[in-house]
């Protein structure tokens, strides 16, 4: 392959590049790289390029190859990379006469692309049950603490009572929309470059249409440069990982918070933190650390990505072949992220106690009563917050608790705003102020109030058991197109 | 509204903060934030929360101010921010019994992230046709340009034969899916928050769905956590840019590689070139190196939004209102790379004659012969590239170009390699090696060959045609949304 | 200066980078131009290249331009830029037999790069003395507080006490290290590339040792082309700036937490607090929000440029004219991050207090109590270990504070891991849980006992002198080279 | 060590963090901790804190260790990390009375980022002598190609002629550059944490100066917090390859360009090219592709470094270890870049005579033209820079090149601008156009012109003998560190 070039690769090239390339090949597109193989002698003997008895020796001996596994292929740098090594396999065993027409109507550019979105669709396919197995976890857990108070934060200050459950809704609900862009990533990753050669086509009549079939693609590409140059695909599927990861830090970053001593809301399971090895008090939650830390590496990953592309022509370069890398090792971390992160949610003790305790007293509930005001007295909201207002703030000078507020100080600041005292109750005025009376209220739609939060779990599981079904059908298409290329495979040998 | 903090904000808060924000708010956010204001009164008062009149006395204000304008707001930096300007404006005007009512039933948590999304929503609907145009642009030069024969490169080496047209056309289909996620982030995007209030939604018996409806929104959010302090559709479309920035920066990379004096086979109208202050031949494509660079803007807003969100908790923190500079910055980028591209493509000259003449000397037409021996000689082709590969090597060395390529030289290598001589007419070897037959010859799917070609243009003009009548349908309902706002004012003053 | 190109700039080209460039410069660069060019012609009279009576006009129109500003200068796009604009000014006002002789052996790269050195180092000294401010503050801070108990955190759980002063030092010393990095890459900053042309030097009879001179830099570039196109200096800056912001929101990130209402150990002033449009109660930290946020838009400033860089020749382009919008910004954001930081720990409260009953309580003096054992009893710390973690699990089984920890459970545990019961007094075990006596333990080489810490403050307070020092010789080293080319000036007109 | 926790990891801890952290930490880090581990018992013993015969035990055993690597080690993930599995494994073989002693004083903090700092050490050190290789090979270029005339480009465009040499001087120069701020950052990463412990130093009198010493560091630091918990040098180092990787891409793109065959000035040795699968034709510069990419997983793990920092408090958390697989890696890249880089260097064909006779068309001597004019007919240079600007215009729309100037065209163009013609000889316009003759006369500070170049080649050549020097002295100071523990270990167990 290298008759222009007569020499052998340099060794530098063999140690950086040629060496760990097939390394990398063997690991991760062996199998792909084979199914091309078949589907391209098929699809070349279907169309009257090969003979059938050269197409069925090529399919027998690449079944064979297929079984043993890429440890039987020489894996000679000199030979480039490992397309080479299978073709100088193929002739070894069955002649130049028949090897030798393999790779007629094709290039290792689409042969190359093509590998590269199977390994990509792979991955997003085994992500996809992943982020599902979160969402459902989460779910569970949000139905699990409906009705669990705690303090809501703006500002991470205390801001108003929500419960648990609603907040872990909330999360669901983003997650949804990371879900959704790795499905409609998907369809433009599904589509097959073969066909279009080094990118400019060919003139042997091929059927791409057929090609795209055989190896599960939804169609192929119009153009056939852009097919073979193309990389946007790849940088949409890890920008979507980047947003993916800042969903789960920011998630994971309360879980954390609420981890410490001082919040003291949730708590890992002792299995899952790590001690030290000098404090012996130690309950250190190391595993949120590596998710939050973890998520980093999915931003990284798209900035490499894009800024290798960065000056590169929209023509084929291997600039872009550094690009794989950096994406198959996102992938890696996403899962480890998940794996800790669903490890994390499944041990979770949750305080609840202390949550509600802590609600009742931080003033979050200080809206609640402003409300009541506008909803008994009429008075305008504004004149209500400053009311409320003042008495909190004498509350806060005098280093007194939420609990401390009395009908006295309301109606002193109400005199101030209002012109007039309320004379309420006591007993009402510690209502107004009681977390699950507050929460109990709220009953717009998207809502912590309990039948709110009814109606939204309800769509949130809908929604979970909708995308479910869509993974299961790219699932399904996958299996059945590899099924068809077995069958024609079966065929051809037998025919 | 401080009754709590009691004391003003301190300088280096208006110097850096507020100062800057109103400044901001009033020249990007007042009218979206008073039609949100409307929206809410006309909401309250259908839902019994304020009266008629006090709703009608509301709205008859607020249409004078959105008509004067921002200017005659106060902006007094003590009152936080143009929020609250506003309120403090209405109540000089209407006084507090009436303005005070207001803001019942949300808050500026709610109130501020349905403004950014009505300021994107602006800003992705002003983006949507530049696109469109640059790619009718794109489209209509590939029409022009169908048969300009030119090299094709790999590695940025002569690889084979392609046609200008054919180029444009990938790079078109490359836009087509970069066009795709905006419309599809939009729809994430152009979902509501109002109602949410703080987080945790509200007590009063609010109608978000109308709220929704009137703001021009699909649907409200299904938590409303989620809906105030989501952030992952701004990253989306700022991923969005940057891939679409990358796209951009592959082909003006060509453009102004294909610009060099050694290409020559582009050239910038006069008017868009810079001179140099002292080299008197200078003709600089400045214009080119803009727009490259302006593609990194692209992605460090993404890193930078990114980035701010790292470490924030699923909560509303004012971390991300550092986010929006950015953002709009990025828009401004895109309007002015889009703005710079678009004029350079539509004075731009091509040297057609001179990249066919290298395109036939360049040997990129060595892989057609090899095909062309495949097809006659029946030889596999791995055998044919052998014997070209030889022979072309043979040129290499001798400093021969492609038209110095013989029937006899072919015939020794084939006597190497495939055991006898072809014994080609000279005429033969030299259509083989001619660009014209190469390219005319490639009519695969989805290749430069004339019917290939006109397929494919008309493919990627009907989606063009597709995706205007799409972005056409966002803006109509849009209008709709405002004339509908504008009726139930006028109803509601006129009742 | 368009003889060859014969037509004005394009109105694109106008619109999106002329006009925006041309303001730009009139803000930041003018005077640092204008001095270029007094310096220039300062020389080439100096030199022979001009005569002094052109030398005169020139300086003395010069002279008054600068006095008017650039105000007067007509700013017209079609002469590209403010270079241009200012050489036609000259021309129109002397004439171009003399005013066409200024531009004489140098050109726009080797000014433009000049300008933006002048214009970084401008920024470089205006952002030391904030540093230096900052230091001073969190120095005199670290003093005040350095008896101030508090528990240090690892994991963010409860670690060992520490005192707040400690922490302090701690955060001072990395800034040390970040001024230091800015100090060091202004010597590379400091130097001149002027005479060095387009890239190629010249066949005048420059001299570039005296422009550096005039022009405050520390020597001239030894290779032009490199003096022309070197941008990693401005690289090294944006990544000390991202490091730098790097320590800031690890120290803010803190003070955030810590002003936590469940921490509650600092707490900002209510004049640097933000309110709530609808929750009375509020008092949120947002200038820290604010400050953790800026940190962010210096690391995606020195990727924005080193994005920009990508793929660009090791020669002039203007893609590196975009690089300064987004240096410039991320120095106005530097400001205000500090600005508001500096503000927000001069009016902070510290609330020694909790800070110290926490301490007691959480079990961060549980190694000083396996310390303890170590040393009275000659145990291996191993073992220590072992026993202390076994007494403080069981007391968090049961729920129990550290003050629990009595002298009989920890001689069971002593049974068990060492053999034998230790007898210890109450007294002994409640003294080694004190977080007083274990700090006052801490004397190794810069721990927080009394006397390591005073020696650590010393050492402090003598390095920020030092770094004090080294600036005003930066400033000096201005002044003096600003008073002798004002000097030379004022000879020339007079001679 | 899980006293407190009773319970061993989850499995999800061990697949994801603790298996993998033990194999990266055999693999890197292994040596660095034992020679920890034995420097620590050194000092222990010095300070009385272990007994001599304790010491002897421990060193004794810690050889045998050493000698036989991490393999003997149980690596039981239960055990949490290497860390805990050397103790236990001591403990196993000492028994715990003696081996419980070892972590004295000390914990896997101060530990742990000193295994960090000297494996960043020895990361550094190795780097050092790859970037002079670099800077070597690049100057003997330099002067090998000091009077290879090419044409110097901005913006792509002929801009003046310059030569090889000069050009690779300044990509020398640069490199000098990023070469000194790897020293400046080693000095501030060569300082010692050991003594801090947890982060707040320890109550037992402990030597941290002799630590230093022992382990080749400058000094300790002087926060035992900053000790612990400081970053900033490793993101220092990050910026720094960030930085260089930037040189190197803008050299590598030159490189690239100039070899495609439209530029043909360089050609890579067969050896280091790629060969088409289809195009037999081909001779492709991988090589430099990978360069040009890999310079881009610099920046990304700058970003990746300082992402995962972000929001992580001043407090030793496990974030941070996610930092260290990216920096490695980064180092790994580095390594294969310059391998590449320097391989593609050594073996760079040339052709001068392209070069030459491009620059001598391309009116790049334009300028030197125009400063002739000046300096012979005395005009101002805007008036000379007019007159040839129109010549070479008009050349420009006739399709000639520069050797087509006649003293006709300038005089006609003088009669314009001057008001008389020049008259000049035509062989005297001809030596103006000459390329030879503008390097020639270029004899400014920094210029191409051969006195100038032998200057700054002089210089450089100083300047990398002195950077080789501080290399060395580097490398010596760890030798005499490290035979210094030894020469104290056997003292000791000879004692």
């Amino acid at each position: 392959m290298r008759e222009r070039l007569k020499v052998a690769p340099n060794p530098a090239m063999g140690k950086y590049l040629n060496i760990p390339a097939m390394e990398s090949d063997a690991k991760l597109n062996f199998k792909n790289m084979m199914r091309i193989n078949q589907a391209h002698v098929l699809m070349l003997q279907k169309q009257g390029i090969v003979s059938r008895e050269d197409a069925q020796k090529l399919l027998s001996q690449m079944g064979e190859l297929l079984a043993e596994g890429p440890g039987v292929l020489p894996m000679d740098p000199a030979f480039e990379d490992m397309f080479y090594n299978i073709e100088q396999y193929l002739i070894g065993k069955l002649g130049m006469e028949t090897a030798g027409r393999m790779h007629t109507a094709r290039s290792r550019n689409d042969l190359g692309i093509t590998v590269i979105r199977m390994g990509v669709r792979d991955g997003v396919l085994a992500l996809l049950p992943q982020i599902l197995k979160l969402r459902q976890i989460i779910l569970t857990m949000a139905r699990e603490h409906a009705d669990t108070l705690m303090t809501g934060y703006t500002h991470m200050q205390p801001a108003q009572p929500m419960t648990l459950g609603y907040y872990l809704a909330g999360v669901a609900e983003a997650l949804e929309r990371d879900f959704a862009r790795f499905l409609q990533a998907y369809a433009r990753l599904n589509t097959c470059a073969m066909g279009g050669c080094a990118f400019a086509g060919t003139g042997f009549p091929v059927d791409r249409q057929e090609m795209a079939r055989l190896l599960g693609f939804d169609r192929p590409l119009e153009n056939s440069l852009d097919g073979v140059v193309g990389r946007d695909f790849l940088l949409e599927i890890a920008a979507d990982l980047a947003i993916f990861g800042s969903t789960i830090n920011r998630f994971t970053q309360d879980l954390y918070i609420w981890h410490t001593n001082e919040f003291g809301y949730v708590e890992l399971d002792n299995s899952l933190a790590g001690s030290s090895s000098i404090m012996p008090q130690k309950k250190n939650p190391h595993t949120f650390e590596h998710v939050k830390a973890k998520t980093a590496h999915l931003l990284s990953s798209f900035v490499d990505m894009t800024m290798i592309l960065k000056g590169v022509p929209f023509g084929h370069c291997r600039d872009m072949s550094e690009m794989m890398g950096t994406f198959y090792h996102s992938l890696e971390e996403t899962e480890a992220m998940l794996g800790l992160l669903t490890a994390n949610l499944q041990g979770l003790n949750v305080h609840k106690e202390g949550m509600k305790e802590r609600a009742d007293r931080n003033f979050c509930t200080a809206t609640e009563l402003s409300d009541q005001l506008v909803k008994v007295e009429k008075i305008p909201f504004r004149v209500a917050y400053q009311i409320v207002g003042s008495v909190v703030g004498e509350c806060a000078d005098a280093g007194l608790d939420c609990k401390a507020i009395t009908t006295e100080m309301l109606d002193k600041a109400a005199m101030v705003y209002a012109g007039r005292a309320f004379g309420w109750p006591q007993e009402k005025v510690r209502q107004a102020l009681d977390s699950a009376f507050s929460v109990a209220n709220k009953e717009s739609f998207g809502a912590p109030g309990p039948k709110a939060m009814a109606h939204m779990l309800g769509v949130l599981d809908e929604n979970l058991a909708a995308d479910e079904k869509a993974r299961q059908a790219l699932v399904q298409a996958q299996e059945t197109a590899r099924a068809a290329l077995q069958e024609k495979i079966d065929q051809t040998l037998a025919g």
